[in-house]
């Protein structure tokens, strides 16, 4: 096989993303030159964070080139190498581009043993996903025992974990998501004590405050928007929000309004804070440590939602603004 | 003298409040029991944070009760004792009514050197003001020599005291303030380095670009509201926005709508946090400590708006909501 399927950025998307904004050209395979390897993708992380590189706004990572293949976490197989430090036949996961196959230097690669959790976990649990819970919730959330931790977007990919990390350390742990099926699935796979599901509740507001009798300690914020205004209304003194992301209003083409936030944040002397995972690159070997100790010992179970084959990557990626994914998206090839 | 006049608060105000809310009542001195002091009030503060007192939803300090007299920093001198830490004719500054004479019981007095410092001061810069913005800009904002410091309300009691400490911290000061007036003082007597008067600017989000050309690293927000929109699209990596007051919704009977700060939050690792200043009550001693010594320097300057008379202390609390204060604005009998 020497030609090869791209997947490139074709639109800036205005507003949410369509399956115009993407196309998919075919091109020849480079000779592998010394130094670098040749990767085939096994596995491919669709993330909401995406939409954000795909306008040229000014952000906290650099936009997608128009025309360009776009890129996100990617587990591989080394299917060629000239390069000392992989071998034919490892498994590796960084940043790659949408492509079946492409040649690489190795800069930024990790090697990954599918013998210790299976491949698609590095993209997950043991990847930009579980580092994202881990750090947000350690670091600006500093989870206390006893105490209540609310999740927004509780039945994503990075929800799922947090709720989780939650309940290992002692924590009351309410989450908010978007079926009845999710609901379900929060509390008996992943052990959260209540589940509000916002698309049936008429008064989020009370619906939180029945959820948490104690008040709101810890806010780990997936959404924005109208659920947080909601949660707003329930945070004790001395909260902290997580500000991780705002998925409700990332489609939004104007700057969204919501409730003044400074108001509640005065009164009770509360935080919030946002992050990127790199923010916390120097403390990602403890986490990935601490994380595989708790998949191991079963305190953390994960859900993912696998779509299969190169050309479905796009619809998955779409898949992700209509809350069709159960834990992480991952496309198979 | 054993006749004395009182301020209580009459009703609870809607929206802003205005005369009609306050009333002023007469009644007899107390006679001084074993253990108490009568005092004579010499300098009343009025602050923008009693306008929440006045209701009665749920906030950092109780209500105050209706047809009771409301309560602020004043400084008193000791008419009469029959406390044994306290002696006639020395001065204290607490929490007190709002009354011409008050029989009290001593605690949680402080005693005041008139040499020191002006009495007044003990309730501007040695006092609650000062602490509100040395805390807050020292444990929330962790100012960094060099980095760019924005402040809301700057030419207000809080204010006008945070920009000076950026100053001697080696910080570039930006003020956001309401008068050409305020502007000339804040450059001309505080030191800023730039001022934006706001009231006469379009473009609130172009001139702070234009002023803050590196980008805002730390704002102190008195203000909320539109200015602090506009602060947002200025925010660099790891900002802190100190959430001081929101003074500019304090007023809103419905709660007030902004833009949606998360998704800025998000995208710069960005903190914003609400405090009130007896959260750091345990660090008050150092702060007075350094603040002594700066106003010994020089370093600090400050302003007050004096009215005269015991009566004036409603209008000069409702003249805060007109911007009508330079400084701390206090009321002297």
């Amino acid at each position: 096989m020497s030609t090869n399927n791209t997947i490139n950025l074709k639109n800036r998307p205005k507003g949410r993303p369509s399956l115009d904004d993407f196309d998919i050209t075919t091109s020849e395979i480079p000779e592998v030159q010394e130094g670098e390897l040749l990767l085939g993708a096994k596995y491919v992380s669709v993330d909401p964070y995406l939409r954000g590189r795909m306008s040229d706004a000014p952000s906290y990572v650099p936009p997608f080139e128009l025309n360009k293949p776009i890129k996100s976490g990617v587990v591989a197989e080394v299917l060629e190498s000239k390069n000392d430090a992989f071998a034919k036949g490892e498994f590796v996961v960084g940043e790659l581009a949408w492509k079946e196959q492409q040649v690489v230097k190795g800069d930024g690669l990790m090697k990954v043993d599918p013998d210790q959790a299976a491949l698609s976990a590095y993209l997950g649990v043991l990847g930009m996903t579980g580092l994202t819970a881990y750090h947000g919730l350690m670091e600006i959330g500093r989870p206390v025992k006893g105490e209540t931790l609310i999740v927004s977007g509780a039945a994503g990919a990075v929800g799922s974990i947090v709720g989780q990390i939650g309940k290992t350390l002692g924590m009351q742990v309410v989450g908010i998501a978007g079926s009845d099926e999710k609901v379900e699935m929060l509390k008996s796979q992943f052990g959260f004590d209540e589940v509000i599901n916002y698309k049936t509740t008429e008064n989020m507001t009370e619906a939180i405050a029945e959820a948490c009798p104690n008040g709101v300690d810890v806010y780990f914020d997936n959404v924005g928007g109208e659920i947080s205004d909601a949660v707003l209304f329930n945070i004790n003194k001395f909260s902290r929000t997580i500000n991780c992301g705002a998925i409700s209003v990332y489609n939004n083409t104007e700057a969204p309004k919501s409730m003044s936030v400074q108001p509640f944040l005065v009164k009770k002397s509360s935080l919030m804070q946002g992050f990127i995972v790199t923010d916390y690159a120097d403390k990602n070997k403890e986490a990935i440590q601490q994380l595989s100790e708790w998949l191991q010992q079963e305190k953390l179970h994960y859900t993912e939602t696998i779509k299969e084959g190169f050309k479905q990557i796009p619809q998955a990626f779409l898949d992700l603004f209509e809350g069709k994914n159960k834990g992480k998206m991952i496309v198979k090839l």
